[in-house]
């Protein structure tokens, strides 16, 4: 069983940081794919993926897109997520899951247990509920393979409200960060990395590097790049030098490489794959210091 | 529009504050309805309706144990809360959804808005990311006369590992729910209730008074009564003198009144409906401090 550390810090020094989201955002997915249903939303993402395929490292569903659909909505969540792991794609799943004992065993067997229905190669997670609540995911992630992606900084304003103040001389996002070192430990592949990542949003940072200095080997997991006003230098702020260049997580683009200028009004799909692939084009150079292709 | 507020604590004041949980936990749903598939929890969970309906205030299903079983098993959650809704019960999701921005318009359109796929009366969801990432549900919830339940003091262990330690002076959980204090007034009944409610552990009776005082309108969910540990006078610490008794929020009680002793062996469906109305007969005596029917 190759190790999900392993297997994304391989595919970044391959592909470079880029994680494609694939957010059917409400009343955007074009007409040519059968709009704002669950049609069109699989049909949507699915051609997403054949622009990700071989040339991103991951993909990121955020699932109260699909949720907002039903079930039906979920059904072509599953058709995306499969269709993209069955091409090479990494799969995090960012629902941001929480809560006690029995309950998060339950949310850990939807997304990352064996024959999962929603299976995924890692799950956000949110810890304002203690140690114990994620403990069922590194669990679970520990027995396939996995990975667990804790909240720790991240990149809304509202990020201010309780994870910036001072829980007990430092700020509360710190302290998470430092509490989940044990179970970075227990999720660490042979290349030093673990895959018990840590979101920390690209709005911020000086946050990042103090996350970095309390967490060193976990992987981060990047959003705010591009359509939340981050730079790609403020997004690779927790990175560190690897082999290949900067590494240490994979950054997230979501708008930007899923609504670009333009691809609305693609009069067919070929079209609109070649403004996507652009787009994804466009993003990768970005984040890895490259000049941006024409 | 009746507001949620309104309607929720009027039922509590005609049933009491018992909230019964349809939580088909791995392996426990009897044979007798089909066992742990999605038919028959399907089954097994509007069974349990039928006992619930005109004997107690709210029902409170946890989306972890339906996500489980994936598409299907979100059909049956959506079978059983329509079938609460009709029998004139109060169903409050327990999703503990958390997201920045437009996924948390997601969300509150999947569980609160207008034709919402799983639509309840009210949603749980975590405050870790900020008051930005609560506000689209407070709107949904204006819009609809529904609730609105933050996460502040959880019953679990864990809630010492963040929410019981200082945050600038206060615990986290106390800032948090000081925090809530705008949104709860846009949430006000008549009767001078919020529908921004707050969870409050009933593991932490003290807490929940500190709780009370930070937020005097707020109804309390309180989890953590019976199979967790807590008494009922422990799960009652937050409540105040109403017009009829103690009020001033629900009570939840899952394992208790799903899976009381005998219920996994009864011959036949009204064998076990006698049980389980019997179970849930205890609780509400418990938490009305009446004598318990024999």
């Amino acid at each position: 069983m190759t190790l999900f550390a392993d297997r994304l810090i391989d595919a970044t020094r391959r592909h470079g940081p880029l994680c494609v989201g694939i957010d059917p955002h409400a009343g955007k997915v074009p007409a040519l794919f059968g709009g704002d249903t669950p049609e069109g939303i699989e049909a949507w993402g699915r051609a997403l993926v054949e622009c990700c395929a071989g040339t991103v490292a991951c993909i990121k569903p955020q699932v109260a897109f699909y949720e907002r659909h039903g079930p039906e909505g979920l059904k072509a969540l599953q058709s995306i997520t499969r269709a993209a792991r069955e091409a090479g794609l990494i799969v995090l799943m960012d629902a941001k899951r929480g809560d006690i004992g029995s309950t998060a065993e339950g949310y850990a067997a939807a997304f990352l247990g064996k024959d999962a229905p929603f299976e995924g190669d890692a799950l956000t997670v949110n810890p304002y509920m203690g140690l114990d609540t994620i403990e069922p995911y590194v669990r679970e992630a520990e027995a396939h393979g996995r990975g667990v992606i804790v909240l720790v900084r991240t990149s809304n304003p509202g990020s201010a409200d309780f994870q910036s103040r001072s829980l007990e001389g430092a700020p509360l996002y710190a302290r998470v960060a430092e509490a989940m070192a044990p179970m970075a430990e227990r999720l660490k592949g042979r290349n030093g990395w673990s895959g018990l990542m840590m979101v920390t949003g690209a709005t911020g940072p000086d946050e990042a590097r103090t996350i970095r200095d309390l967490a060193p080997s976990s992987l981060f997991l990047v959003p705010g790049y591009g359509a939340q006003g981050a730079s790609a230098a403020e997004a690779l702020a927790g990175f560190v030098q690897g082999p290949g260049g900067l590494e240490g997580g994979v950054v997230s683009s979501s708008r930007g490489v899923n609504f670009p200028d333009g691809s609305g009004e693609a009069g067919d799909v070929e079209e609109w794959k070649s403004i996507i692939s652009a787009a994804i084009a466009q993003a990768r150079a970005d984040l890895r210091g490259l000049p941006i292709p024409a």
